[in-house]
């Protein structure tokens, strides 16, 4: 049976020309960036060539990238770098109530040496609010987190105005964690008003094992790994040269087919949507309807447990997720969707569909067809179904 | 003109056998590894099999294997990790003063944090003595920090016996940072009786962006990256599937042949070190005479730059290196040499081969034929040579 893959937010496949431009720098070109001798100029100019790439999808200079190893790498340099750097100016951080746990779990990490870290909600749709934001800043803030893109709902949060809003009230950076968004929708720095921001390349047909962090001229950051004189200082170990030149590539590839890419997979969204909300009673979307992700349709089902739902979808070689896929062993209602309010026995009904490049019109047909079936199986062996409902 | 790669010590080139063991996974098994469909499965099976297999090549268990994204970021984990988790205990790290940039900054940046570190000297050859280590040892100290083998000068440390001492005198962890040694010398964690062990995968003919923590069961690291649930909550962010499996091929590689490679080396090493010093008078070893790496030849060759030599050797298609790569361009005398209480004029005069499985005899013939010639010229120019040396 063949297997149709609709979990593109847990990782993508990576571009054959992502591999393809990787694969000489495993091989004739595998020297040091930082060797004074010729095996480091080929490396060395493919690493700048794939920084500028990176700036250039983002709007922002090739010397305020900084290349991780992960988005999570990227989000925990941004919030523990910065409020090292900051220390002495304050020792309090804002994360909206949506972050991943890479920013959440970095801030509380802080907060166990001394830092205080203040939550702000969202409202059902995932979307955090300016005056609520602006309530929760002080004189010592020296970091606000709101995602650009959520990775499970999709939900995109009004950075721009946000960032307006701690610029205006505060001395505080502003990081967005972009990790979902970069590839799939334009993400410009400079338009967004941000101090940072994440990106990671296994989230756009790019390579796992590197990300990138944004982060405006002159704003400090203190390293999270020290040692050698790698990228300016800020991020010691050898650079990891295939995967940054791979995600150089999936950068190039963006800027110059992102937008059409995005426009094919919002159509197969939008028709797996309109199907799902047909063919399926008791059908809650996750996220905001029009502000979110062109990839995401994430629902939960009501009366059905998530996990049971995937594994049967498992069974048809439907390949979706339940939640978060970083936390997805966890089986713990997710903290976004109860972030949004919403009711945790239906929170456990959570599916989440994410779209990629190679989905077909075919592919979501067959979840059409096969969900409402498995939807009224599992259904009918839940006791809390109303039996108004049940069909005849 | 061919290059000669006499740099290892910077990067090894990835034996063609991991990169093929690599490339399934870019393309048709680039799940993630925490997804709980069909596509989590191989990843999750492939990551599994290279953790074994680089806990074989230690001698631990699998589940004492912490992945990371290299060497730099295992010698992190392991600094900051552990004087976190220990914070209660103590505020005390002591480390040799030829640690790896890597240990060294990491033990500074908690030094920022309010630890305490002091440094152990080293005798000429780079060896530490279990005496000073002993003297270094207060009861608040929770982490002792000595190179396995030294990068630069190759010096191998009687790790085994300063564990012993550590153990006898108090309750800190050892961290041995083995990046240098693993896949070069037999490594046993049980028989060193280390607590913490750093590997890299591309000082071993493994791939870059990679890199191992052995930490001995029980013993509690806080992480460096916070996020998902990834590697037991220690080390979160997607796995770098394809990389990992590289590690575990260059692991498998290195126990099934990695003795028989460092013997063919150690030849090679010998012809280069007997030659040199049948050529060039007024040269210098760095590091001790037999305990050192089989791959390292480090020499100081006095009344001449490093610099210049290297510069000289590239012309004719040789490629070494005036010191370590991560700090090559800081141009500054190198820290271990320094500590070897080497007279800094003539550690400006440093030169590091490094050899590896490609190296051939007729590449080393080329070295002893030209860097006499070589050393010849710039001594001419230099003032400080003393006449009575110089050649009619």
């Amino acid at each position: 049976m063949a297997l149709i893959y609709l979990d593109h937010a847990s990782t993508t496949p990576p571009d054959p020309r992502v591999v393809a431009a990787m694969e000489p720098y495993w091989t004739e070109h595998f020297g040091n960036p930082l060797s004074t001798h010729p095996f480091g100029e080929k490396p060395r100019e493919a690493v700048e060539e794939a920084r500028g790439a990176v700036a250039s999808l983002l709007g922002c200079a090739a010397r305020e990238i900084i290349f991780t190893s992960s988005g999570t790498e990227a989000n925990n340099l941004a919030v523990k770098g910065l409020a090292l750097a900051r220390a002495k100016r304050g020792k309090h951080l804002v994360v909206s109530a949506v972050e991943h746990q890479s920013v959440m779990n970095a801030a509380q990490s802080m907060a166990k040496l001394g830092w205080e870290v203040s939550t702000v909600p969202v409202d059902c749709y995932g979307l955090v609010d300016g005056d609520d934001l602006k309530g929760a800043l002080r004189a010592d803030t020296t970091l606000v987190c709101v995602n650009l893109a959520n990775l499970e709902i999709g939900t995109l949060e009004p950075v721009k105005e946000l960032a307006e809003v701690v610029a205006a009230n505060s001395e505080a950076a502003f990081h967005a964690d972009a990790v979902q968004a970069v590839g799939h929708i334009p993400v410009d720095v400079e338009a967004l008003g941000v101090d940072l921001l994440s990106v990671s390349g296994h989230r756009f047909y790019g390579p796992k094992g590197v990300g990138a962090l944004y982060f405006r001229r002159g704003v400090r950051l203190h390293p999270l790994l020290d040692g050698g004189i790698q990228e300016g200082g800020r991020r010691a170990g050898t650079e990891n040269v295939p995967a940054i030149v791979g995600l150089g590539e999936a950068a190039r590839i963006a800027a110059a087919e992102g937008e059409e890419r995005s426009a094919r997979i919002r159509r197969l969204r939008d028709r797996l949507h309109d199907g799902l909300f047909e063919r399926i009673d008791h059908l809650h979307l996750n996220g905001h309807p029009e502000r979110r992700l062109p990839t995401h349709e994430s629902v939960c089902i009501e009366y059905v447990e998530g996990e049971a739902m995937s594994l049967f979808l498992v069974r048809e070689g439907i390949c979706a997720s339940s939640g978060s896929t970083c936390s997805s062993r966890a089986l713990k209602a997710s903290h976004v969707l109860l972030a949004c309010s919403l009711d945790p026995a239906v929170a456990q009904g959570s599916l989440q569909f994410t779209l990629g490049a190679g989905n077909t019109e075919a592919e979501i047909d067959k979840v059409l067809d096969v969900l409402p079936e498995i939807v009224r199986q599992l259904r009918a062996m839940s006791p809390l179904y109303p039996r108004e409902s049940r069909p005849e």
